[in-house]
Order: C-alpha cells, then structure tokens, then sequence
C-alpha cells in the first residue's frame, strides 16, 4: 500500500508528448537532457518513496506541539527534512547563482508532485521556502538577497508568506500589521498574522518571513500595503546568525487535515524587517509567490488524488467481496476481487483518468513557466498569457478534482476507508484545504473572468483556441485518435460559447460573471484535460504505429477513453448551468436564506 | 450559529404539500391531526435545539472511550438520551400495544430530521434501537416480542444490528458467526462483528442485538444465515435483569467522524441467542432493519446537510469581506458580508434547493411507508412497490449530495471552516459516513437497478412514471408553475430513457447495468427531487394565488427556480453518461490500473 511515484508517466509526458530535448535553446533546458532528467526523476522518486512517504501517518497522528514558542514538528520530519536538504532536492530548480541546480519547472514539479504525494504536509515545508525564494528573487534588492537566498535555495532556511490576519482573508485591503520606519533603514513589524503554513518549526535554523504590512500613513486600502522581510533570527552581515527577532508562534490551529504541517497564529510585535520592492507595492510582489502558491496548490491536490488512487486500486485487488456479474472471476477464492465490479471500476478509472490528465496539465504548464525564458519573443508572450490564464485553472479544476478522487478512493475502500487505519481517510482530509487555501476556488474563479480572460484584450485566450483549433486541423486525419479530436473540437467550441456569453452579459451586470465564474472555471478545465488527454493519446499512438508493444500505451488509451466518455459531458452540463445568470442567485433577500 | 429545526417547512410540506389530513381513515393518522402534528414538531424543535444540538460538539471532541469492556459516552451524551427517554421521543411511532404512541411515519421522519441534524452520531443511538425494535416487531415469536419490545419501544433499551464481520461487509454470504442449538431451545452464538453502531454505551441498562450466525450445518452462502436475538443482560422471565451474556465490546473503530457514536468491535463467546423467525431465513428477516437503517442513512445525509447549510448562512451573513460586484452594500462597514457574492449565493443556493427538495422527499417516502396500512389494496399495493423503488435512491441520492451540501458548507466558510473551530469540518466528517454505512452508494445503485426496476415486471417503477405523467398532464395550464411541470416532464423523459436502456443493454449484458448504475441512481434523484420542487411550487403558487403574503411561499418559489436552472441539468449529463456502458470500465486488465 506504500506510494508509488509514477515515473513512467512523468517520462512519457516529458519525452514522448512535449520533447523537452527540443528546448535545449531555452535557459535551463541546456543541462536537462531527457536522459538526465529520467534519472533524476528516478532519483527523486526513491526519496519521494523511501523517505518521505513513510513519515506521513506519523504527521497526521502527532500533528505538531507548540511549546513556550517552540514548535517540534512530527516524528521523524525534522530528519526528513534535514536529509532531503543534504540530498540537495530543494535547491533541484534554484538558480545556481544562489547554490541552486538551475533545473527546469518541468522538472521540478514532476519531483513536487511525488513529494506532495508522498506526504502533501511535509511538502509544504520546501514549498513555502521556494515561495519565498521566488518572492524575494523577483522583488528584492541584491543586499536582501544576497542575504537571504542562499540558504533558502537549499532550504537550509525555511520560508514562508504571511498575509492573512484575522479581519482579512480574501480581502487583503483590511490588513492592519503595521510597519515603522527606523532610523538605520528597517522597519519596526506589529501585528499579528495567522493560517501562517510552516509557520514555525525545528527543522532549519531560521525562518524568513515575507510579510505584508502597511507603512505608517499608508494610503487606505490594497493600495498601501508593502511587503517585509522579517527573520526569524536576525542574519549578521558576516551571515552568521544573531538575535532572536520580535516574532513568535503564539497558537496552531486545529485543523481537519495536514496536521503535520504547523498552521501557526504568528504575533510580531516590533520585529525588525526590510521592505521588499518598492513602498505601497506590496500586493505586487506577494503575487509572485500567490502565482507559485497556487500552482503549487493545484499540484498538491492532484498528488494527494495520486496517492488517494493508487490506495484505492491496491484495496479493490485484495478485497474479495461478491461474485463479477458476469460470473466468478476467482473461483477457488471465498469470493472475487472487488476490481472485478464496474462500478468500482468506474470510480478507478474516474481517478485514474483525472491524475493522468492532471499530471500532464501541470506540466504543460509548467513548461509554459519555463518558456517564459525563451529567447523567441512570441514564445515568450504566449507562455507568459498562459501561466495568467492558466493558473487558476490550475488550482481550481485539479483541487476540485483532487478531492473528488480522494472521496472516490475513500468509497472504494467502504466502511475500511471510514476508519483511520487506512490511509483514505487522511488523503481526504489533507485534500480538503487545497480548495480553500491560496485563494479559495471560487476566488480562482473570480480572477479567471474578472482578469484573466480580459487581460490584454482578451489575447491569452484567444491564443489558447487558436493552439486548440489549430490541433483539430493538423490532426483531422490522424489515425487513431479521431475520438480525442472531436472532443477537442466540441468541448473547445463550448468554451468559447461561455466566453462570448460571458463577454456579452458580464460586461452588462458584472453579477453575470460572479454566477457564472466557477462553471466556467470547470468547463475550462474538463477542456484543457481533453486537450491534455488527446496530446498523450496522439503520442501514445505514434508509438504503438512505430510497432512498439509496450502495454503501457495501450492502457493509456483506454484511459484516455474514460476520460472522453465518462467526463466530457461534465462540459455541457456547465455551460447550461453558468448561462443562467445571475438572477436566480440575487433574486433571494439575504434574511430569507 | 445553533441549530434550528426547519419546523416552517415540515408544516408546510405536511399541510400544504401532503395535506395529512385527508388520511385520517389510515391507521396512525387518526390521532395525528395537523393541528397536532405541528405541536409534536414544535416540541420536537425544542428539543433537538435546547437538548440535542448543544452535546453535539463534545461528541466530536471527546469520542468514546472503552476501558475494562465498558464504554463511556462523550460528557453529556448519556444525560441527553436519558432526558429524550424521559420525554418519550423515542416512542413516537412505536406500536401503543408496546408502550409507544403510534404516530406516522411522517411525523417520526420529520423529528428524525430534526435530531439527526442536531447530533448525527447521538441520533444514532435511538435510530438503531428502533431499527432492532421493527426487526423484532416483524419477524420474532410473540414470547420474544413480550420480552423485548416494551423496553426498545421506549429506548429504555437500546438496540443494534450486527451484521459485518472482518471478512464480509457487503457479502453477507461470507459470515462465520456460529449458533448452536443448546437443549433450552437457544442458541450458544460465537463470533466477532465489526463496525457495530451504538454497539456498547452507559446510556441503558440493557442492549439488545440483533445478530446474523450461521447455524452449525446450515447452507453455505447467504441461504444458511439465521437471525438472533441477543441480549447483552439476560432478561428474566418476570422482566428483571439477569446475568451477563457472553457478549462484550473489545474494541472501538477510530473514524474520521461520528466519533460521538461507539462504532464497536463485538466478541460473541457462547452467548444466549433466541433465533428470530425461522432458520436460514435470517438475510429476509435483517431487511426489514436494513431497508429501514437505509432510509434513516438517507435521512441522516440530508439532515447533516441541513446543519451545515445552516452554519454557512450565518457565517455568510457576518463575514466582512469584500465589496459587491455592484457596488458596497454595506458602505458604512470596512467590507460587504460575503453573501453579496454571485458565488457564495451559487453555493448557498445549491444547499438551499437540496436541503428543501430533499426533506420533502423524506416526507414523501415516509407518507408511502404509512400507507402501507392503508385499507385500500391500490394504495397499499402502491405505497410498497414505492418503498422498495424509492428507498436506495432516498439513501444513496441524499447522503451523496448531503456530503456534498457539507462541502460547499465549509467552502462558504474559507479557511475558518477547515479549522475545527467552526463546526463545518465535523458536519463534511460526519456525512462522508453516509455514503458508505448501510450499503455502500454503488450497492444501493446496484440494489436499484438490479432488483428494484424488475421487481413485479417492472410495476413500482411504471407506477412512478405514471404519477409524473399524471403530474404533468393535470397540471398543464396551472399559472406560475409552467416551468416546473416542464422539468418533471423533462426529466421524466430522460429517466424513462435510461430504463428503456438498462432494459435493453442489462439483459445483454450484466455489466451495462452495474456501469450505469451510479449515474442512473443520480439521474432518478435529480427526477425525484424536481417532481418534489413541483408539489411544494404548486402549493406555495396556490397560497400565493390566495392571496397569502407571507414571503415564505415567494423564497419557496425562488429556491425552487434555483434547482430547475442549476440542478436539473445533471439529468443530462447522468444520461449520457450511463449510456456509455460498460466496455471502457472493463477494458482495462486489473493489473494495469
């Protein structure tokens, strides 16, 4: 029943489908041959397998401990941590200015989606550090990182972000932390923040906070907010560490899931920190890490599916219970295997065909993230519109999905998944907070037809159905995948239907696009998968037409068919829904809810 | 954010939609006047809010706890079941000739509602005795009905069902639990049964089990399980307690939720058992406790549902967060409550036309299950096929979208609700449940389409069409309700479809049957549950004709459009997907998946 990271398909998807030794051109891409990267995918899914997915239960029952400010996490996950660090993995796709080996996204998130398999908890630990990094990479003068980056690049320092207080959530223009000028260039922090993930903990010597907080006569709103730094132990300029700074975990919340990361309740009160970018700039900055954050997040509910699946099937292949309808499938046993059942097999097969097509839109994606490094200017604009349009899409369509596969993993197991001796109940749990967190989906929703769609004019979407139409054209008479074609073409054309209807009645009462956001961020996401799914059976294919015999590609079809029969009519169902407008959703007082 | 029982809707379903009145020559409803019933529901509320509801917390924090074989109930829990003892809930519609009150089962469903929602895992306790109490009432020799029956009538006694075992959950077939016929005339019962509900508590004296063994020599498989009554204290033949019974509760189930409900492990060594009814006929004898545990599942999933959309409402109402797409709303606070929100409304709304359309089907069965006594043959004949048709579509349609109503309940509460501060977590915890116990939902799918659709050539199922064309046809130029006339018509369609097609493709293959199974099940509840909306708009529209002004009929109306634009086109999609059939589950060799 252990984690299995799936390889092969990673490779499949990096080799056979997007050919990443054609951007061998391309910043990052000229040390990361296919070759190498297999092996470091094999590489990263023995540690994935043999470290960190066998400290996961232990997460989840001991949670953390928050003791007089000092926060211990689960047992064994500070020597995880400690070994994963040693072994190099979090600095895999930092920049080797900064110690890092400068690995493509395409790499790392394939070995982040086995770690957030593994255990999604612990894998938000080198997550938030990479957030930071990326924060202050972006956003930073060359002293801050100079400072900071080398340690977090390999995660010898965790990171995080802290932008929630308890007035504000979703509405970052509440926050009250207040930041004020000192003399020699810092900025005294007070305030308290909260839901701060890997707040706090035993496993690094240091933490460094990104902050959001408002300078002292700061224009209302999100407009005067600004981002900080803030160490948990202030750095020398010799980089040796000095002071305990103003800032403690003062409370973890109990939370239905990912006990074993620490959600802290982080009080500053004159903590010493710097400001990153420029004044009153802040929300700016934080996004580069959201953006990341919410990749990051759609990745982790994938993974936790892919966990949830592979229990699954290990469970529906033990459990025998009743005949096959067709007749007994395991005479001699007292009864058949539950994988003999098609409805067990349909809730497989639901999972199974939403991971692979999940696994595969991340990274597509993530190769988008890299290109945005092409030297080829359109290659870079494109690749730039489609990390905006995708990424809420991203988060919102596989979280969603994610849980809905850990619920279908629980159901196969019955009344054993109920119970904490497996591991359903805990993936379902864990899988819960990936909807919510970085952004709830509704609020990715929000920013895919509130932002995303328009930006530019519109031209991030307009490329995206002219990648899609121009498929459907080169690949009309391709032997094979007719099936994968046409679902294409028609869950393509219903996408574009939303967007025009969107167009039209948003730009008329913007309650249009509020009621109709979240079936539209589905619809685009059942038609980026079909168009995921036929971009693997076109390569699946070729390969079985150049006579190699290898199972693995027949059975990739026969996912993809799933797929094509059992989930593309989810596209429909939402476009009729979200043309409904706003009325029926206003038309009800709010006292007579 | 307490609890507050729907008592306005019960009263409207039972008077204006059911009209209970005119069934005063059915036996129970003589004295269940409306005037009265509506009483019974006041006090019921009462109690369930004030009693019930404020334990329901300290279940989920504290659990059980088993120590020496005897297992102690969460602080409170054993005050409250002795207080609804006392006030006599439990004997709402037990037989009068055993001490209950015999009311409607309309009126038993409609206080369910109110307890399950108030406490799920409490409710369960009175709920398995009363499932004990009908399975002893139906089947066991009148000697044993005296011994037993006035004490579970009340729930001075509590009661269970003991079914599964290690080996066989769902495949009874698989049971090992052995009788021997001791020279007294009883049974020396020996096994293990796992997952037993309310197996063990300090709430009653006595705790009466209802176990399926295996008599020694019986018939392999499910023709060889006999049914026994056994209690955990020997009753005297003058009613007092006697000995011990060797029976005890060696172990308690860690779950993800229910924690407040005992889910034993029961060892059974030569304990005294009185068989009930006759040998080897124990499976029949289990379902008449079975079919009534899986209407009180399906009624448990809704209610669950009906707290969590409670508990997002008020949240939705105070959160501050945001401003309107329109404009503030509230511009003299720092943000808008969130209910402002198109999305948050979707979500809201979605529970709302649910959790509505889903207690008038629970009223709705509940009214078939007492005229199952009417003096008429037709509407007798009618009310049974109705309970066998409609009760795994009540259980598995209702828990799957109560689970899912709890989902959206946390969703509306962001991350609060994934804290254990809020009571969404232990409401999504405690339905997830639902889905599985009492037959998982693919077995009440397959018990449906397998059995219930052919049972007497198909006549429950005809009959049904035929209420909704009746429905339809009476109701053509009925004002105000067009709509609604139209969807019964229109899903009736598409369900009659979908029968036509398991017909045709089942017989051919069994296979298409079990694959359709599923989304044939969603596809009758999204039927029935529009064919509900339309009684309750015809009778709200009726009030609103007469010139009754209270808003309620106005919301029932707008709630009801909800499910017609944003519910209904499920139907669709269930179909097209279920008449995909089974090639694509099968296709996949199960070493592949």
């Amino acid at each position: 029943m252990a984690y299995k990271a799936p390889v092969r398909d990673f490779s499949f998807i990096l080799k056979d489908v997007l050919d990443i030794d054609r951007y061998s051109n391309v910043p990052g891409f000229a040390d990361a041959s296919f070759d190498l990267v297999q092996q470091i995918l094999e590489e990263g899914a023995k540690f994935a397998e043999e470290v960190i997915a066998p400290i996961n239960r232990a997460g989840d029952l001991n949670g953390c401990k928050l003791e007089n400010g000092v926060v211990t996490g689960p047992p064994g996950w500070k020597e995880a941590f400690q070994a994963m660090v040693a072994a190099g993995w979090p600095a895999l796709s930092t920049h080797p200015e900064y110690g890092g080996q400068g690995m493509p996204a395409v790499v790392s998130m394939a070995f982040g989606q086995m770690t957030a398999a593994a255990s999604p908890a612990f894998s938000m630990y080198p997550g938030l550090t990479h957030g930071a990094y990326a924060g202050l990479h972006a956003n930073a003068s060359d002293e801050i990182k100079d400072k900071y980056l080398p340690k977090l690049a390999t995660a010898e320092w965790g990171g995080t972000m802290n932008l929630t207080e308890p007035q504000c959530g979703t509405d970052l223009g509440l926050i009250r932390t207040k930041a004020v000028p000192q003399a020699d260039g810092s900025y005294a922090i007070s305030g308290q923040k909260i839901w701060i993930s890997s707040g706090e903990h035993d496993f690094t010597d240091n933490i460094i906070h990104l902050v959001l907080a408002r300078i002292e006569g700061a224009p209302q709103g999100v407009k005067g907010i600004s981002l900080f730094v803030v160490p948990k132990v202030l750095v020398n300029d010799d980089g040796s560490l000095g002071q305990r700074n103003g800032v403690q975990c003062v409370g973890l919340e109990h939370k239905m899931g990912i006990h074993g990361n620490a959600t802290c309740v982080m009080q500053y009160e004159d903590a010493k920190g710097w400001l990153v970018g420029e004044e009153n700039a802040g929300l700016k900055a934080m996004f580069v890490m959201m953006n990341e954050a919410r990749l990051g997040t759609g990745l982790q509910g994938l993974a936790i599916g892919t966990a949830a699946y592979q229990a699954a099937v290990d469970f529906a292949r033990d459990r025998l219970q009743g005949r096959a309808l067709t007749g007994p499938k395991n005479p001699n046993g007292p009864a058949d295997p539950i994988i003999v059942h098609p409805d067990v097999r349909r809730m497989l097969l639901e999972a199974k065909a939403f991971v692979e097509g999940g696994q595969m839109f991340i990274l597509y994606t993530a190769l988008q993230a890299d290109l945005q490094r092409s030297a080829d200017e359109a290659t870079r604009t494109k690749a730039q519109d489609y990390m905006g349009l995708l990424t809420p899409v991203v988060k919102g369509y596989l979280t969603d999905r994610g849980f809905h596969v850990a619920s279908l993993g629980m159901q196969v197991h019955g009344g054993s998944g109920y119970t904490e001796h497996f591991t359903a109940s805990q993936s379902l749990r864990d899988a819960r907070i990936t909807m919510i967190y970085e952004g709830t989906n509704g609020i990715q929703a929000l920013d895919l037809v509130g932002r995303k769609l328009a930006a530019q004019g519109g031209r991030g979407v307009m490329t995206w159905f002219a990648e899609l139409d121009a498929f459907v054209a080169e690949n009309q008479a391709t032997a094979g995948i007719k099936a994968y074609v046409d679902a294409v073409a028609s869950t393509k054309a219903k996408l574009q239907e939303a967007t025009m209807w969107l167009m039209q009645n948003g730009m008329q009462n913007p309650d249009n696009a509020g009621a109709a956001s979240t079936d539209y961020l589905q619809l685009f996401g059942v038609t980026a998968l079909t168009y995921m799914w036929a971009l693997m059976a076109k390569a699946a294919q070729a390969r079985i037409d150049a006579g190699d015999s290898d199972a693995f590609y027949a059975n990739k079809l026969a996912t993809g068919r799933y797929f094509l029969e059992r989930i593309v009519p989810d596209a429909d169902m939402h476009l009729t829904k979200l043309k409904t407008g706003a009325d029926v959703l206003m038309a009800i007082p709010a006292e007579a809810f």
